[in-house]
């Protein structure tokens, strides 16, 4: 084979056409009806029998035979002889001749002779035979019913077959089960069903710096846990595969062909995904073109374009991206789709939400782009609020939980090697190749990555604060992204989240601090984390510029970078010393890190002797604390979003909860 | 407790109340991640660690001091001594100084000292080493690389935490796990989630006259199959549930008493439906009333009235019509969306069609009714098409496979006692307690079943054949109700199904059938079906009259009984008889049973010596069968609907298949 070929990226549609080539059906299995539920049928089934199977009694009263109450009414009731009773399940013991009566339950056999009844509430008790005979005699003998109404042959009986018929046709093939599907199964007795097996989907994950979540993980030689694994896995059950997970294959070149090869063997279909170097590529490569075929490699899609398509030994075969939003997309495009179909399932009508953009995105690489977007509902939330954006329509075309009104869709991206940030979209807007620039306010359609996709009833940017994170838990289904006081205020002003949190003295942003409702706050105590039992005893920042002490700060994002800067000011003014002369006599200062508790774990690793951080924080993870000030917490509402129902919520709950939570956060 | 208290029926809201009251949640468990998906989390989870790790690169190439690239462009490159390499999965054995770069790939742990990297393609091999040394020597000189561009520090490089950061809030409360979510757990190596616990719903089903699917029935004794336990363990399961059966407990009091106990004592909800029998009425209040509390007893819904709500020992506890249609419609009311709040899945925003009413039904016992329809769509399937009923608007509220033409909705029902009709409703239409009609052409609100309902695409009634149901099978989701031929040409009179299967001579429906088009016909053989070998040795027609055998005919709406009768005129001239005389001397003519192979159901029982049927039934049943004529089964369109899609396409199937196929079905 040829690999120059493969050198022009394929077009999406080829993709797709490529991966309909492959043959991924999983045969036909059968099920007992109680594991029917959702499962596809291969085949018709017809009623072997009648539903009911029997001429059956619809009310509680007395079988007879319709002739014998010609004529009857309330004034002049017609007098039968009750020969007998026929109780649910049991065979009737009498047979009726003309002018005789049978009691009867409801859903019992019509006796023979009989061809209606009367219902106890349109009858009487007629003459009572003599005490002294034994009710349930041989001659059946049990007095007269008076019946006060006359019925039509059929009256309340349902007819043997009447509700389903021997040889009709009950589900067709390719019916998806429902539990009504099961009603009507159950009914003709069948205890077990033809159905399409799920198609087998084997992942196999490669990489010797992957570990499987749980494991222990050593993050010096650059190891990761695996996402690839677990996350296709999901997608794969969603789409109604069976996922098969094989043992990692690392990038050993026999055992990764060994494992590759014991997953066809196993499977209707095998993902790869995780390694992306060079040398797993070449096993994969050479693997394929030795025991299958390969149809494709590189489709001009972003993310995606290191996508394989092929066969390998009698399975199909899809290498997907290593990293994992790529992995996902691609799988959501092109295989999912493949799976459903050959789980016998409908292309799910997906759910679309129009809205329109929230910033301007640029784009020109000449690919399709599977752009992530997360979703937020500007002005109250109400249609028909005033927008700031531009006039493009919004709405929502399914019934999603998506409120119809002003949909603002911004771009998630943390970068190409992000994994996680999937967790914070809520669908896919689909940027063709020749769409260089999408416009803020352009309207745009976003495939939401389910029907049920809920998207946040909150929108939150700002500061990472232990407190908050209660706040947040008390909120129906709340979004908030920890990207730092400063990025906060600046996302605020761009108009995209409800609320930004702040931390720390108010800075350069302090006007639009003005402009924003500050909807409340709380006071939090920030200072020095060191080991426990402070065995360097550090008192003060004075201990981190005079003496030879490893610190760890935070990024200038952060609230807490700015009150620390706060204070080495404070400190040069009182020393008559210069702040950055001072700053740069601390080992670290410089070296700022995200997460308000990746600090303190450097002090944890014994990487640093002081972290910047939280009282909070050295309490949760049992360390040393060293107090150097107290600085405000803010919650600061966008202008136009107050009266949503989410910032009204988040208000009530700040109201009530932070004064009397705080002093436990502290 | 007093039992005068319910003796007015409860308000359907008051019902919900009552069961709002119970507890059925089912507390907390921890499941491994590979079963996370659709999971409800109970409580935040926050990162425990930073994603990545460590400082990562982002790109293959070289890892290097960002400074040392100042003023760097393709005509003046850079140019740095390489001093070791680092691949992904390994700890750098470097610490980079200035004027120092080491190669690194995709991934791999940025080295000490390096604050940025070029990605390979913006650098060139500077000097070579001398070809005598070890490359890898002690030194590490690996010669020089030219960097043809500047970067600033942080370039390519994808910070510690960047992705998510240690101590951050990872996933709130309440969130219902994605495949996205299972990602982000994975990115931080959690492999065990706390989530709600499954509410346990116990089923028990009482009554004699049960039978499980699978099991033997005995027709006689007025046995039937369960229909209820596995209908409504597949709706539990739907809404979130764990469904638990339990033995059927027959009337038997003590038994009764044992088995509800038993679940209760296992269970966090109970629902006991099956017998109607008064005696098991009775267990079940003495039971509640001396081991719980029952909180209400009869619901002004239809059908349904006959609801229990009340707690038995710790459990929550409902009882279910015995009726499964009745059954499932209450379940689907009431008790499902307590399962689904229980479960912590939040109410499905229920898909919502609005149509048309297709006849008028009325409807006047002060109930709300939840009155079980089914969906057709009018006109060509496009919207804007011509209607022939009322003005109402026509549309559809969810992405549901409906299209948006014009709908129509007819009610679905085969009497109080059907078990089956739900499967061939689509949805549920609430009509109030004040509303006593509604009118044709009005427009009603159809919640379907499911979001995921599709509506038939295509909407046959008619007559029976096995050659029509090879039909069916080629066609995507079609619905046929079998309702026999008259009722057929009714129905497509009143101008609600797409298309009516006919067979037999022509009678005084004629008119209708030349305005209706044909869409295809073929011809059946029809005749008598006897004991295998034929041991009556029945040749004609005559036989059953002029002999003592006992017959089984089809009933006056099917089109063999037509042709039987047709029959039997032509005798009755031949022989100079009235026909009327003839029928009255064959035993059984006049019981007619209304599916095609439950005559030929009754030889193979001995009820019977012959049996009024098709050839093809005889051959599947193994029977003999004596031929008494051809007719012909013509597929009629509504002359409405012949531009619909479904329509067209069943007519291309009948032109390419009957013609072919019809040899194999005789």
């Amino acid at each position: 084979m040829n690999r120059k070929e493969f050198r022009d990226l394929a077009s999406p549609a080829a993709a797709r056409e490529a991966i309909d080539s492959l043959s991924i059906e999983g045969g036909v299995e059968r099920v007992p009806l109680e594991e029917a539920r959702g499962r596809v049928l291969v085949a018709r089934l017809d009623a072997e029998l009648d539903v009911p199977g029997f001429d059956r009694a619809s009310l509680d009263g007395y079988a007879l035979t319709a002739r014998d109450t010609f004529g009857a009414d309330e004034a002049d009731p017609a007098e039968l002889n009750v020969v007998g009773t026929v109780h649910a399940g049991e065979k009737p013991g009498v047979v009726l001749e003309s002018g005789q009566a049978a009691e009867i339950s409801t859903g019992a056999v019509m006796p023979a002779g009989a061809d209606a009844m009367v219902p106890v509430e349109r009858t009487d008790v007629g003459d009572e035979v003599d005490g002294g005979t034994d009710e349930s005699g041989e001659n059946g003998d049990k007095g007269t019913v008076l019946v006060r109404t006359s019925v039509a042959p059929g009256d309340n009986v349902m007819f043997a077959g009447a509700d389903v018929a021997a040889g009709e046709r009950a589900l067709g093939p390719g019916t998806r089960i429902t539990p009504r599907d099961i009603g009507l199964l159950s009914a003709l007795g069948i205890d077990e069903v033809p159905v399409r097996r799920k198609p087998r989907v084997g992942i196999v994950s490669t990489g010797d710096e992957l570990v499987r979540p749980g494991g222990e993980l050593e993050s010096a030689r650059g190891e990761i846990y695996d996402v690839n694994s677990y996350t296709i896995a999901a997608g794969v059950e969603d789409a109604g595969g069976e996922a098969i997970l094989y043992p990692h294959a690392g990038d050993e070149q026999d055992e990764m062909e060994r494992i590759l090869r014991e997953a066809a063997a196993e499977c209707d279909l095998v993902l790869s995904s995780g390694s992306t170097s060079a040398s797993a590529v070449d096993v994969i490569y050479r693997v394929i073109e030795e025991q299958g075929e390969l149809l494709l490699h590189g489709v001009s899609v972003k993310p995606g374009k290191p996508m394989l398509v092929g066969r390998l030994d009698s399975s199909a075969y899809v290498g997907l991206p290593g990293y994992p939003v790529s992995a996902m997309m691609v799988f959501r495009t092109f295989v999912a789709p493949a799976i459903r179909e050959a789980a016998g399932l409908p292309e799910p009508e997906s759910a679309t939400v129009t809205g329109r953009m929230a910033r301007d995105e640029r784009y020109g690489e000449g690919r399709l782009r599977l752009m992530p977007v997360g979703l937020v509902t500007d002005g109250d939330g109400n249609s028909n609020s005033d927008s700031n954006g531009g006039g493009a329509d919004s709405g929502v075309d399914a019934g999603v939980g998506v409120s119809a009104g002003d949909t603002l869709v911004y771009p998630v991206d943390k970068g190409s090697g992000a994994t996680t940030s999937l967790a914070e979209a809520d669908g896919v807007v689909e940027v063709g190749p020749e769409t260089d620039y999408l416009e803020r306010g352009e309207s745009v359609d976003v495939q939401l990555f389910s029907p049920d996709v809920r998207p946040p009833t909150l929108l939150g940017v700002g500061e990472d604060d232990p407190t908050l994170n209660r706040v947040l838990d008390r909120l129906d289904n709340p979004r908030y992204l920890s990207v730092g006081s400063r990025p906060g205020l600046r996302r605020l002003r761009e108009g995209i989240p409800d609320v930004a949190v702040v931390a720390g003295p108010r800075g350069r942003e302090h006007e639009l601090e003005l402009e924003a409702t500050e909807l409340g706050s709380w006071e939090r105590d920030w200072g020095l984390i060191v080991r426990a039992g402070n065995p360097d005893e550090i008192d003060d920042l004075d201990d981190l510029v005079d003496r030879d002490l490893q610190f760890v700060n935070r990024t200038s994002d952060s609230g807490l970078r700015t009150s620390i800067e706060r204070a080495l000011a404070d400190l040069a003014a009182e020393r008559g010393d210069d702040q950055h002369d001072l700053a740069t006599q601390i080992d670290g200062f410089d070296v700022g890190l995200r997460a308000h508790e990746s600090p303190a774990r450097r002090v944890i690793a014994g990487d640093a002797d002081a972290a910047l951080g939280l009282r909070d924080t050295a309490e949760r993870l049992s360390l040393e604390y060293v107090s150097l000030g107290a600085q405000t917490v803010r919650v600061l509402a966008n202008p136009d979003r107050v009266e949503k129902a989410s910032v009204r919520e988040l208000e009530s709950v700040l109201a009530e909860d932070v004064v009397s939570d705080v002093g436990l956060s502290l």
